[in-house]
């Protein structure tokens, strides 16, 4: 069983997934994923997954035969465990409990496709709908109280597949940067009685400096203070707090505006490897007025990422109103 | 000049230090930085560098002529800059500051060596010394509120110069990390009238778990929630807040300590590319008898670092338990 351990400096927990392991030795050679598909991920080597938690049919069909077009199955090789309590205990001056939890692949397309982006918009759609549907199902554990949805895309970002996925991985605990960023929006909203994302948002729009992308009801912008070069947010126009409230009408659009915005960075940074995650409230907090779900993409333009790991201090060499007018400008290919 | 941005969410700020940028087009290719000897950083060639602040000279000499050991010069590229105040100032809900700052390379020895670890022991510790002489002078200047004193090992690990050399940032904020340490710190000292660090020793060095080595003032260590595989933190065994007190005689034993947990990484992992950084009290927080200063390193063995960087959410696939045996059974080559 792996195990949830809390750092006693800063109160951040850690997954030590000592089952998932390679061993100390392995760690000598970087390993490396076979490339080329059919891939165990593709349409007819449904036996090759855990059994199908959910899937797009449009003409129906029995779970884990063909016909699909995305499709959600447990991680093969979880990060936690789905069953069991969570046990919370001490050991001497620190805190840990069970690995609890579930982690769960959301397999995009029935091809071998390496991007996402080579699906059409209504392709896109369908992955944000199982998100939303999983989450939904999710969150009625109450052991449950965050859903990280993510995606590692390429080598280089940490994808060990190349068919394109993304996961999800649902924890006991809020991660220590989404209960940062509550905090943060909380005390603003106290101060302000607005939400703060909102106010980034309509700041954005009127000064069109960072935005590289909007749609009625979205904007793609460069933030103002990004880590990293060409870091790039997705948030909703409307104030929306969980992604699993978003309205139909809503994902359709989010589609649109993901899929443009993934083509820019891909077009103009020669399909970078990056990672995507969504931020949004948890499902421990039963109201939060004042945060707003939003995606978080970070290419990994930089091989030199330096100490910013160890220091969580960032130094970004490509300020972002030049990465935003880069973005808008690209011709798409 | 760079600026200093603050992240209106959570608060942290980040450099945005555009005059050393590349062009957004650079990014398409990751840059390498020529290898082999002799560099700009190797005796003999003082004129490569700017004018030397501070060096270790046995035997007297001008300074940015030969004969130094270690050596101390300003950053030719610097992330911030030494001149001017602050401007503290609004952007709508933004906030910003001049990128006031000092960055300065050490280079750690006058031959082009790879790895500080081919020097003896007294090498490290002429090194050591620089880092406190440096911390101590740079403190004096009351713009200044940190010192990150750090090390990016290997290309993989952001140094983009082979010849062995650490770097210190002095910035006019207190970066977000540091904060939080301190505020945890606080509040375990609050609540335990104790040094939450000195307890963490005590209980480390009482298991012998996680431990790797040990002197008579220092012990080097897995620490229970590692977010990497391989995260090594080295403390002082008596209580020492800030690292510019370090008396002198405890230099010697860092350096012995430092030396031989860096050869048994480099054995163990077959000399990874590593990020090493000092965490110490803030230059501005004038009484801080909860904090302790301790040196973390973090190997860069996975490739597949994932989606940590985005969310401040770790998976470690190595237990430290499991490492930390690995690193105290390896046979030094």
């Amino acid at each position: 069983m792996p195990e949830l351990r809390k750092d006693p400096v800063v109160g951040r927990w850690v997954i030590v997934a000592s089952e998932r392991a390679q061993r100390p030795n392995d760690y000598k050679a970087a390993s490396t994923a076979p490339r080329g598909g059919p891939c165990a991920f593709c349409e007819g080597r449904e036996d090759a997954t855990p059994g199908e938690i959910l899937a797009v049919r449009p003409r129906g069909g029995a779970p884990n035969s063909r016909g699909w077009l995305a499709r959600v199955v447990p991680n093969k090789f979880p990060a936690l465990r789905i069953e069991g309590g969570l046990e919370r205990r001490g050991q001497g001056l620190y805190d840990l409990m069970n690995g609890v939890g579930a982690h769960e692949v959301v397999i995009e397309a029935p091809q071998h496709l390496l991007s996402v982006t080579e699906l059409p918009v209504a392709g896109l759609r369908n992955v944000l709908w199982l998100f939303r549907e999983r989450m939904a199902d999710l969150k009625r554990d109450s052991r449950f109280a965050y859903a990280m949805v993510f995606k590692n895309q390429g080598e280089a970002a940490g994808a060990t597949m190349e068919h394109a996925h993304s996961q999800i991985i649902v924890t006991p605990i809020v991660p220590l940067l989404v209960e940062e960023e509550m905090r943060g929006a909380q005390r603003y909203h106290e101060f302000r009685e607005r939400c703060l994302f909102c106010d980034i948002v309509d700041q954005e729009i009127r000064l069109q400096e960072r935005v590289v992308l909007e749609n009625g009801s979205f904007v793609s912008l460069e933030p103002f203070a990004s880590r990293f070069a060409f870091e790039t947010w997705i948030l909703p126009r409307p104030h929306l707090g969980r992604f699993e409230d978003t309205p139909d009408d809503l994902l359709g659009e989010l589609a649109q505006i993901l899929r443009a915005t993934l083509r820019r960075i891909e077009t103009a940074l020669s399909s970078p490897a990056y990672n995507m995650v969504l931020h949004t409230t948890p499902f421990s907090t039963p109201h939060a007025p004042w945060y707003h779900w939003h995606i978080e993409i970070i290419p990994r333009v930089t091989r030199v990422a330096g100490f910013e790991w160890g220091s969580g201090f960032y130094i970004n060499t490509v300020p972002p109103e030049e990465a935003a007018k880069f973005l808008r400008e690209v011709q798409e290919s």
